[in-house]
């Protein structure tokens, strides 16, 4: 397929949030597929936060995840538009992490620790879902909520960055299983948006009586607490949890700009005195290791109508570097962050 | 029994660590035993570093714990003098909490959450164990190793504090099960007590080049972390967990005087950092709620010769102000701190 086409790559290690200036469009030739390789054309790309940690000049091991220029990670939704691959064909539809680019070459005998491109069937839902409800933010609430949190019918649940991908998922996992959901997110439209999902209570954290609305909010604490954020959101879930809580951890967006160290005063002794005074289990896990179990148990729920996901769409490739960093200044958008870089062929 | 005895009450509550001024020494009448009511005299008191918390002027709950002027809590083992109860005769042994004093009245029909004095068996172990390692010491020891760090054989554990009651015993618990343990303490002669306990390796923390000593010593990382401590050295533990450990957690002596917030930077995005790019697994647990298994588990393995357990003496109860304080300056003593009250009538 001769001509050309844009792609995303960095151009600055972020320091703090990531700003559009950290990115830089280029355009280059797409690319021919070799042999047992086979061309994808990007319909749907991901802005997950966790991105975040590749563009770190060093990681926590120390060493550099990705070089200047490189193209930036991500994971996408495509079509199959050339094929030199038995187990694909032109017409297919695949999730894989082909990245920030409107055309990627993969070679599916080689693929990386997730496994070659993952088949879709859009008879069941469409594509895009599979970067949502049944991708890696349906496996990550799933595994929090189900596996981690171990939620019990009648027991209490707060979810942070409710409004986010996992998050207003994973209310709504907690509600099939008896739970009483309450979300945290910032702003009375994402609030709103997670009371219509089904959430008990949506509290937002920006308000200036938080404080008195999250207590009010958990009248009897909480017995299950999925932390996607950490700082000030976390400090202010911590004294009301309950005796033997769990505490599923996936994420820390409040940190993922600072690196080891905050400004002080020093959390951890507070920290240490919740875990010790109330006996709380905290876990640290990726949904993306639970395996299709998660995936099927979500596709049940939304064929009932028990779950469903909203998706946030931006248009165009050249849209990411912004929508990425707003997603790091508490921006509006309710679900799933998508980037529609074309349409099918 | 007519005449009088010596307790120790609370003189100030404590800011940071408590200071042999903190208390004060008392002469009282020796009480008598009314209806139901058993008269003991204390033999041991153990001066466990838990009992910092009773004697902060606010617990986390807000609540004030102890009035000035109160009888110190504390763990005790003591003989039964007098008796108007039946399931008491006089000569028993008995474990329970009455505190920092000489004589003391229990009202065993009346009696606090963890039940009625506890009878001991003076042919099964010397009864000054019941504070030790066939007392809560030992409970948590074991609840940390078998069944919140679930150790399995070959696997690697570290344990901080590892000089202190509970610590000594978890790294021979944790050689029983197979495990690898390597301790952490404070000063040459406690880390030469642990290997001569059985530890594979024990590191000084007060060592100029602890950090490449404590490297040296895990080859292989560490597959549990057993903290009874914080603060610094659990920052030197974090990089050398490996994927999925566990970090059972029964104390935290570094933040005892510190409140919720201790002096800048904050250390809590480092924590969660490890956590998630790990997969960590937290638990605070209480050990004197583990029930009686573990005990009989540790009674069989000490009839073994598996583990054996160290006990510091400090003689008379005067004693106790000064070495309760000594044990949040890094005193020197190996395993179970003990004030030793009286001999047996």
């Amino acid at each position: 397929m001769a001509g050309m086409m844009r792609q995303v790559v960095l151009a600055a290690y972020a320091r703090g949030n990531p700003r559009p200036s950290d990115f830089r469009i280029e355009q280059v030739p797409i690319p021919e597929a070799g042999e047992r390789e086979i061309l994808l054309k990007t319909l749907w790309l991901a802005l997950d936060p966790l991105i975040r940690f590749s563009i770190d000049e060093k990681l926590l091991s120390g060493a550099t995840h990705m070089q200047l220029g490189e193209v930036m990670f991500g994971p996408t939704v495509s079509e199959v538009v050339a094929s030199n691959h038995p187990d694909y064909a032109v017409g297919d539809f695949v999730e894989g992490r082909t990245g920030w680019r409107e055309y990627a070459i993969v070679a599916p005998d080689r693929s990386d620790y997730r496994g070659p491109p993952r088949k879709l069937d859009p008879g069941l839902a469409p594509v895009s879902t599979a970067l949502g409800a049944l991708g890696g933010p349906g496996q990550t609430a799933h595994e929090g909520i189900v596996t981690v949190g171990r939620v019990k019918p009648g027991e209490t649940v707060v979810i942070s960055a409710a409004a986010g991908a996992v998050g207003s998922i994973a209310g709504q996992i907690a509600k099939v299983l008896g739970a009483r959901a309450v979300g945290i997110a910032g702003g009375p439209d994402k609030c709103r948006a997670l009371r219509d999902l089904g959430f008990d209570a949506a509290v937002d954290y920006k308000a200036a009586d938080f404080a008195d609305q999250f207590k009010a909010a958990l009248p009897d604490g909480a017995d299950v607490y999925l932390d996607n954020v950490g700082g000030d959101v976390t400090l202010a879930v911590l004294p009301l949890l309950n005796r033997g809580a769990r505490m599923p951890m996936c994420g820390y967006i409040a940190y993922y700009g600072v690196g080891m160290e905050g400004p002080g005063p020093d959390h951890l002794p507070g920290f240490y005195r919740h875990i010790m005074a109330k006996g709380l289990e905290i876990k640290g896990f990726a949904g993306i290791f639970a395996g299709q179990k998660g995936l099927d148990d979500i596709a049940g729920w939304m064929k009932q109508g028990k779950i469903r996901f909203p998706e946030a769409v931006v248009e165009g490739l050249e849209a990411a570097p912004e929508a990425f960093a707003s997603v790091f200044s508490g921006n509006a958008h309710v679900g799933k962050l998508l980037v529609r870089v074309a349409d099918k062929a």
